[in-house]
């Protein structure tokens, strides 16, 4: 929605919906990029000194090289080969000039080893997936020449305690 | 797709796009808004006259004042306090000049209070979380003074009963 | 991102804004689709060459015909009858000219029939759902005189088997 005094050209106009399908498909590519460990294709997609903070749980890594080692590493590769889905809902996204910012909500999935198999009708057989997390996510993000990076990102649990709901209020603004 | 007869200015096409992305952030701010009980927030998306219908198993709030006091209720905080995540798919979405509607899939997730931890190498430690309920939303739309506001919101638990499938083939229109 | 060389008209990108947002539609719908078994629908939204490849635990049916006969089937209806979603997440899609593709998240849920019922409070008694499949996806599109159809999609779960992550690949493109 246009505001007062904020009259923009159509070439503008466009602009921002360019950033914003831009800004879509760099969340799409995220689990993707998780989930078969593209460390080259993560350090693309970050700045220089970007930071990835995942709460005091975890390692927080500072700048594109240390990220992406986060792909790389055998333990990460250990989950691949077990078997892991990150899934990522519909974000919410807000352009700003130069920068832009996103709230998301997360899953990870990890396909069950052991129990009975469960078939549906022309669905196949399975043990499931259970859900082993859910996360509030805030993506940061600025143009630069080679299109919009990921300047930060900050995840926390949804597990009921209250850093995931500060991030998820992001999303509430007028 | 342009329909036959149906030219339009460019600068119609952009509003109309506009209008998608918009309805787009006000589907995904939905979540953060249930998750962390934005009454504030829920009473300015939806219009004075609007209804929020959960089925017979719920009451039915009518107006964007008794719609936002289901945020507020000491009910919902305590689903808040015990952890819960709204997680929105892919929206199909339809827009008709100054009203529009959406298709959407919506999961509830809470995490599990009991059960063994289990570990995901570089995913940490978790119980887990499991799906309460997952349901078939048709949301109406119109454009207003202050943007798009939901004028209708029905939803459905897709549990195998025919009400859900009604919902959903709202998004097969050709 | 425009590319050096790749001037386009504002009008060129209008078009390649709306081919993006038809193309969400057209994944959007498909959750409706097969959780309703619109077969009709099915039909038209398909090419007449199209294939669609399950990997080697389905039939893998060619041309739109057999596509959608895939969701009249009383097999298909029985699951149905018996409940099952599927849930669609944030696709990563790319355009070029008359063609697109698409990677996608796809999660299978159904209702759990045993088990206790669990109380989520202001949000209802349910014995839950489980996520039987979560597959990875690809979607090829061509641009046809009635809009954009699907030619081929493949899909292969996310167990921690190579092939869905040969799929997920393809959302890592520079």
């Amino acid at each position: 929605m246009a505001e007062a005094g904020d009259v923009k050209t159509l070439e503008q106009r466009v602009r921002i919906i360019e950033d914003r399908l831009e800004i879509y498909n760099l969340i799409a590519s995220h689990p993707p990029s998780a989930d078969t460990g593209a460390s080259d294709y993560t350090a693309s997609v970050w700045t220089e000194d970007s930071v990835f903070d995942r709460g005091a749980e975890f390692a927080r890594p500072t700048g594109r090289t240390a990220i992406a080692a986060g792909s790389s590493s055998l333990e990460h590769h250990r989950a691949i080969e077990q078997g892991i889905a990150h899934f990522a809902g519909l974000p919410y996204v807000k352009i700003s000039g130069d920068t832009a910012f996103a709230i998301t909500y997360l899953q990870i999935l990890v396909p069950d080893r052991v129990g009975p198999l469960f078939d549906v009708p022309n669905h196949g057989s399975s043990r499931g997936f259970h859900v082993h997390r859910v996360s509030a996510n805030r993506w940061d993000f600025a143009r630069t020449m080679e299109g919009w990076k990921i300047t930060r990102r900050t995840l926390r649990p949804l597990d009921g305690s209250a850093p995931a709901r500060e991030i998820l209020r992001g999303a509430l603004e007028p």
